[in-house]
């Protein structure tokens, strides 16, 4: 039997010690060079850190997931999750690429990506703490604070982007105790080139999502346009492709178990130095209640749809949505009462206060620090149950829009700079899109079915947490009941015309007072509850001001205790560039068992149906049966690897992030976690955090002999 | 990654081949004694072959069960589920020794077992194939034939049990090439000893039955008794325990990964030479109708009867074997189609006809055994449909007691050696005993239903394939529908007096003309249908009798082959004294997941819920998570082992055999087969097929600090 360390014996060890664990940013990696190289990197990492060189040169966002050149002429890599919407984009009834796959045997076959798409690619990455901060004092108020680092930040950006071709953001690193300008190169003529069939690309869907064992090829290929003149461009036919100054090598013998693996990518976000006061409130009250609020829209979106009806269909991706974060939540919920992560955050913090106390000096700095936040984080809870229940009304689509149309007009009339972020004419763009994406997935009786149930929720709730303007729109202070409330809706729905995309998007140029004229009842809504709307927003902004008081000083505090123990600090996931490094290594899901670390081609037979998810193409499935492996058989398996598990910490944004061997060659794409990895966002259990990837073998195997990509093939630099 | 091998690589090689298959009889132990040595046998096998002698001397039968002898005081091992009977019918509500578990702190606090509860321990197997065959003329018809053996079997039976201390069985070997007498002395004063706490010795109940990862306590003791002459005796408070002439040591060091391990005990029922029309049926026809009848039962004993009513409640156990089967089949049927055991068969069969068409003699010999059974098999098919229906009629209580009691008093009427089977002096105890636990398993309204069920298939059956007498007697020729039946049943249970249990007794001491004369209406019913019934009992037989002028020479030909290629053939399991041995090890229950041979004692508190079957008692998990192992730790587990996979080849009536090491030492008890291995009845994989022991580590780790079972830890001749 394989040896499984237990996540007892490992909680001993502090968090920041373990090998696998940390995103890091590319400066950092001197600091770790000697884990790097003892968990089998090859390079010398400090080749790492240049952005602009190789590896780091040749991986690029797509806003939301990761990806890579994996050729000289701007081909790109990702997960077919990634490019999922621009192969919808492309699909017909009668041309269903989206069911069938999609392969350009030459540059002109490309397809136009979904509107909106990008890629960025980050040339510069510098540090703007003192910039952020200027200007503040400490007898600022939170509002104060707030307002001026708002006014800091949108400086930066606005002054970084005044060449066009760039896109900006000013980054939060370590809860406010540093802040990085990102500079990132933004290629506006995306094109897809190639996707699998469903039936490989999303093989297991939804069921076999966050699982192992898993049999996905999540891949697929876009290519980067740019003008004549090579610099961004929107789409034109004579657009030419991008010619990065670095492209990954794919390195086609893969990787074996316990073989030196990493990924370079922007993960979205993680909450690893939360305090315990925190993680208790988001374990016990915040997903379990938010788990039950997203299972009983799901109730509610089928309870009234018919499956395969219109209304059913165009709520499909909203039931997904929910239901992912329904099971995501469900799992975190599971793993914090089986695991003891709030214990040890508690003995962290005693044992940071102790060191804190030891020192004078130390004392002076941070003494305040964790009580300080304590006390905040109580007030920032104080309303939770109001605050969850107004969150969800953005599922209402009619709400949600009138209220932001609103807010965007009152936002026109100001100086673009003095613009709230999302309503700037950098935004506009993406404002639009919003618009018009409602009408793909509205569907009246079940719009108002959901704001039926969360008003009711909402007038449940004690006076003194409700708002008077809502409560006099719905005549809940007069005691209204969910029956009333029910009937008011059926007549706004009924009445308004901001069902229609015409309207909604003529509305986005009319002014504050062409809204308060209006007689549209959901403008009227977004009229009348405007005001306490904003007075939540800015004292919710004002409590965040206090806390960008105490949450640096706390980090300072953590990283300066961890430095004492000469222990390199990562910073919490931020949609940044990072780096995390591994081994290829399978894991015990439960006593008795053990995740070997490859599936085998023989695995997608076995799982077959016949139907979708589990709908493998006649012609694959033939393959399998006559062990056609081509060159592509790892002859320690006996078959071709098609996913392979690895220690590596990653989450959502990591998303179609390259995965490199020892040489920073390409061996595979990382596209998801094990469900047993979930609670990673908070907590990264070594025995239990794998990430699953798509193994280089697979994604070949698959071009070369059901898809006949070889014009990609040969276009890519593969070596062994 | 362990490497697995697959059930396609290993079909190409003879099923006879493998070394960890075969369910061998003693006398052929010589025969395989290099692969017995190879998987690591310390000991002679010659001295296996003794069945008075060590160890088989110690292994004894419960009837359905295997056993063995623990000490020289004739403390007997077997498994929780073995001896759940009896400690449920030492059980109150207010002393529930089922939930909690019974403990004699010495022989007097022993309680009796259930009443018919018999020790049975095999002295003799004798040949008989000559005596049982004696008589048989070629030109005899099926029926005739069926006469004869029949006959011969029971004279030398009866002949066996001249001697009432002994219980006799003429045993079929290899479909009737050969045949065994078996002479067994019979221990009628059966007593309670130790059973563990149901949350122990059921943990994970249905729901882990057949899985793996398992952690279930499946032990207990009984104590065989006997008179103060030695001999076998019924219940006497003077009765003295049993000395048995050999007991097995207990080895508390237990196993490893790849350790040696046999089982001896007495295996129920095995198909493993059935041909391949046989196989066809059985996997395309009989199991999948089967489980749907069981579902259709299942669903109607569920929609007549609340939750915890009553009803329920006598269900209970008919319930979990409906359900146990149905769940049984339906892996079957899945492995059925998954592999290729048809197409194995079909080659076999091809192979065969060459061999034997390769040589005149042969060919003389064996030419037609084939093609003769073939024909037989697809006449016994032939109204398969009905026998299914007639057959689950048995779930009518009234209506099968009606049918047993008519026959019992036509079979009364005849001298004891010309009576059917099973009506019989010497069958008489069991009967009775039948007929009084119906009143603990019958519901009225649920029993009607399933009639009216039944007889609703029955009815839409064509009329070539039903009964007349039954046609006629709930008017089915006359078209009576579903309600019309369901109205004659409704009448029929208002007025019978055979729920009764006195009257059932009363009813085995009358006559046929009491029968004849009774207006019982199912009496009535019985006597009606008798005659059809016992014409298609007696064609069945016939039929049997024509196979058996065929099967055998099948069996010789195959042995006969497979002697060419010098492998021996073992005989389907037939509730005789069998060896089966291998090795502990894992196996791939899925691609990408590797089954670890051993649980552990932090798997149990892993999957503890509180809840039945998941409630581990607080005791014991205070053990657990303070990691008290005591002497029972396995460094290379880090913990006490629980359960452990064997590659052993078993099946039911297996239950409580002891798992003996390399030296024939105790060293824990098989009790189940993983969930792919339940195809292992018709097939046996070596990749998948899997048999699951209770480790007597984690026996001794409960008994000792759990249950304070010291006297019987001190009783054991335990060894290391």
């Amino acid at each position: 039997m394989k040896k499984v360390l237990t996540g007892g014996l490992l909680a001993m060890f502090s968090v920041a010690s373990l090998a696998d664990e940390g995103m890091w940013q590319p400066h950092q990696l001197p600091q770790i060079s000697q884990q790097l190289k003892q968990a089998g990197l090859a390079l010398d990492p400090n080749d790492l850190t240049n952005l602009t060189g190789f590896p780091m040169g040749a991986i690029v966002s797509l806003g939301g997931c990761t990806a890579s050149f994996v050729s000289d002429k701007g081909l790109v890599a990702t997960n077919h999750h990634c490019i999922y919407g621009s192969v919808q984009y492309n699909s017909s009834e009668e041309n269903n690429l989206l069911r069938d796959g999609f392969l350009a045997k030459n540059f002109d076959q490309e397809l136009q990506a979904t509107p909106g798409s990008r890629i960025y690619v980050t040339e510069e990455i510098n540090e703007v703490t003192e910039q952020v901060n200027a200007g503040l004092s400490k007898d600022m108020d939170g509002a104060e604070r707030y307002d001026v680092m708002e006014k800091n930040r949108k400086a930066l950006v606005s002054e970084c982007e005044a060449d066009d071709k760039y896109r900006c953001r000013v980054v939060n690193f370590h809860g406010g105790l540093q802040y990085f300008l990102f500079k990132q190169l933004t290629i506006r003529d995306v094109r897809l080139v190639h996707a699998p069939a469903m039936s490989v690309g999303k093989y297991g869907g939804d069921i076999d999502n966050w699982m192992w064992p898993r049999h996905t090829g999540d891949y697929g290929f876009y290519r980067a346009y740019v003008g004549k003149d090579g610099q961004p461009a929107d789409y034109h036919e004579d657009n030419v492709p991008y010619e990065p100054k670095h492209y990954l090598k794919v390195n086609k013998a893969s990787v074996a178990d316990g073989d030196y693996i990493m990924v370079l990518g922007y993960p979205g976000r993680t909450n690893r130095y939360r305090v315990a006061s925190e993680v208790e409130n988001q374990f016990t009250w915040t997903y379990p209640n938010a788990k039950v609020m997203r299972e009983d829209i799901i109730d509610l979106i089928k309870s009234n749809s018919e499956p395969d009806s219109d209304a059913r269909i165009k709520y499909e991706s909203t039931l997904a949505s929910l239901a992912n974060y329904a099971k995501n939540y469900g799992s975190m919920i599971s793993s914090y009462q089986k695991g003891d992560m709030l214990a040890r955050k508690q003995k962290l913090e005693a044992d940071l206060a102790a060191w804190i106390n030891a020192d004078k000096k130390r004392k002076a700095q941070y003494g305040d620090a964790l009580t300080g936040l304590n006390k905040l984080i109580t007030k920032s809870q104080e309303n939770q149950a109001r605050d969850l229940i107004l969150g969800y009304m953005r599922y209402g689509a009619l709400y949600n829009s009138a209220n932001s149309l609103y807010r965007w007009s009152i936002e026109q009339e100001l100086d673009d700079a003095e613009r709230k972020s999302g309503y700037q004419d950098r935004d506009k763009n993406r404002f639009v899109q919003g618009m018009k994406t409602i009408n793909r997935r509205y569907d009246q009786v079940i719009d108002k079915a959901i704001m039926s149930k969360l008003l009711a929720d909402y007038a449940k709730l004690p006076e003194s947490e409700r708002l008077a303007s809502l409560d006099k729109f719905f005549a809940i202070d007069k005691g209204a009941d969910e029956a009333a409330i029910g009937k008011q809706l059926e007549q706004m729905y009924a009445q308004s015309k901001l069902a229609e995309q015409e309207r909604r998007l003529a509305w986005m140029d009319k002014s504050p007072s062409d809204f308060e004229n209006s007689n549209d009842p959901f403008i009227k809504l977004a009229v009348a509850t405007y005001k306490e709307r904003l007075a939540l927003e800015q004292s919710s902004e004002a409590l965040s001001g206090e806390i960008q008081a105490y949450r640096p000083k706390y980090m300072a505090a953590l990283i300066a205790y961890y430095q004492d123990k000469n222990l390199p600090v990562y910073a919490d996931a931020n949609s940044t560039l990072r780096i995390t490094y591994g081994n290829v290594k399978g894991y015990s899901p439960q006593d008795g068992l053990w995740a070997t670390p490859f599936t085998r081609l023989e695995g997608i037979a076995a799982k077959n149906t016949g139907e979708v998810p589990f709908n493998a193409s006649e012609k694959q499935l033939s393959l399998i049966a006559n062990k056609e492996y081509g060159d592509y058989a790892r002859p320690e398996l006996g078959s071709v690897p098609v996913n392979y598990l690895g220690t590596l910490d990653i989450t959502g944004g990591n998303s179609g992030s390259p995965t490199l061997n020892d040489k920073a060659e390409f061996v595979g794409l990382v596209f998801d976690g094990v469900y047993e990895s979930i609670i990673g966002d908070w907590d990264y259990d070594p025995s239990l955090n794998r990430s699953i990837h798509v193994d280089v073998r697979y994604m070949l195997w698959v071009m070369e002999h059901i898809d006949g990509a070889t014009n990609l093939i040969e276009e890519m630099d593969i070596v062994e």
